[in-house]
């Protein structure tokens, strides 16, 4: 079937309005912004961002859909013979930034590229992941079967999109892994275009699935101000990836976007402490050691078996 | 003369260790950090860093030797004949984050370049820029005057290194300067290696003379609530230049240099708030509507006499 970038686009509105108003639930009290901006040039913009919440410090869930003459370098780095195509492009993307240093920082971005006039190419990239600070094994476990639950009906992607999601969200600089993974795709065009617009759309259902009930669950778990310090000094391992790594963020700035919206996805507050070294044996130092560390979590030796 | 690596070295740790003295006294408390570090290959780096004083949150001030088989591309971007060569290098790099909103943000670089080994290029580097958020005018005018009394001994440097800081401490994504300016120079030789270190002595020289005075004026200025929060939110603008775009991070970064001596530079506590906006006619709007406009600071109708 020809690829249809209304259908997509229909679909990313639905799901942005769904998880806005799950978002405002979990929350209790703030409401997401809600201006759309239109361009010139027939793109569109539909910032939803939530801030200083009762339990969300920061949320952003962006729509995009945006069009142009020329397909830029940052989009095309995989693809050199798509540069210079005209294209239109759309896309989803979330973070939530929790107040409680015991609910997971997450992402989720799905994104559809279509390039050139005649014979178009056209692409899908997106997923979700995880950026624990003091995790919970039953909760990333529940993530991951969440996660390949996303595929299981669409093939049998989950693995390969759990390793491609710990490779893409690596912090070389520091040799660490962002957070617990998920998974990740980008030039996805498998089975053609209704079966990876399912795939896709299957993915973003899945999201709230699966952060919902971690959300919920540790909602009412107390902290104090040493578990605050170490989640804001997490935050800025978040932002060094955002500025330094992230294709998106590059794309988004290297395009001249409204900037507001490139960098709504970075973290309320944040702290760098030179040269911080975890106690040994402490909480803190689990997250590195051993939470951080890609590991199949669905061969978890105490929760296989359901 | 012959370029001599080891003169430039000594001038820089001297450098270090007045700067270093100079900014615990004006701190009254903390002392620097004062851990060296030998590489195998034998580069060394001398890392200063002083965290939570009375007066100052965080302040590094860096001293780094380093030598290579291979010149890294990112710092042969405007000379990529010397791509590939074997180096060293020998640098001080520092940055100051003082508490009060009133002191503003400063930051110097000087680095010197040696690269081959028959007949080699040699070139030093560097500047001092100040970054405030509540600034005064006269405080403006006096760092500029002092700029420009680091280069009147040289030649007729000042103008052209202020227009080149002014360009390099921009956010393009912003369409913003990171601060009020100074100086700034890249592939410096001119007039040879002993004119060339004399300037660049000079520059090191004068940085406290611009600066000390500025921080102590301004040390008593009571602060609140809304200048803080202002601060942390400029800031995150110091960390998303220092990140997207600067040339120096991002040199540490790709070469794998150690991360937390990269780093040090990052303000120990940022803020991101969506979509700020200052009230009209508040110093928050003349921050950026009239201090972050490249003007000749010199030429200020009421202390351009004196």
């Amino acid at each position: 079937m020809r690829p249809s970038i209304d259908q997509v686009r229909d679909l990313f509105i639905t799901l942005q309005k769904e998880i806005v108003a799950t978002l405002e639930r979990l929350d209790g009290k703030e409401q997401f912004s809600s201006k759309d901006i239109t361009y010139p040039s027939g793109g569109m913009s539909c910032p939803r961002v939530l801030q200083g919440g009762r339990r969300i410090e920061k949320a952003a869930v962006l729509f995009t859909h945006s069009m142009g003459d020329s397909l830029p370098d940052t989009a095309t780095d995989r693809n050199p013979k798509l540069k210079g195509l005209s294209f239109q492009a759309t896309a989803i993307s979330l973070i939530v930034h929790p107040w409680n240093p015991y609910i997971p920082t997450t992402h989720m971005n799905l994104r559809f590229f279509l390039v050139g006039q005649v014979n178009p190419t056209w692409y899908f990239g997106g997923g979700f992941d995880l950026t624990p600070y003091y995790p919970f094994d039953e909760d990333i476990v529940f993530w991951h079967k969440s996660a390949r639950d996303a595929c299981s009906q669409h093939g049998d992607f989950y693995e390969e999109l759990k390793k491609q999601c710990d490779e893409y969200f690596y912090l070389s600089h520091r040799a660490e892994h962002r957070g617990v993974g998920g998974i990740f795709f980008d030039d996805w065009c498998r089975g053609g275009f209704d079966a990876s617009r399912d795939f896709v759309e299957s993915v973003g259902r899945h999201f709230l699935n699966a952060y919902v009930p971690i959300f919920e669950k540790r909602v009412n778990e107390p902290w104090g101000e040493r578990e605050e310090q170490f989640m804001l000094l997490r935050r800025g391992r978040y932002a060094e990836f955002n500025l330094l790594l992230d294709r998106g963020t590059r794309y988004g700035v290297g395009t001249g976007r409204r900037i507001e919206s490139v960098l709504a996805s970075l973290p309320p507050r944040v702290r760098w402490f030179y040269d911080f070294v975890p106690l040994a044996g402490s909480p803190e130092a689990a997250l590195t050691e051993h939470y951080l560390q890609p590991r199949n979590w669905l061969e978890h030796p105490d929760t296989s078996s359901d």
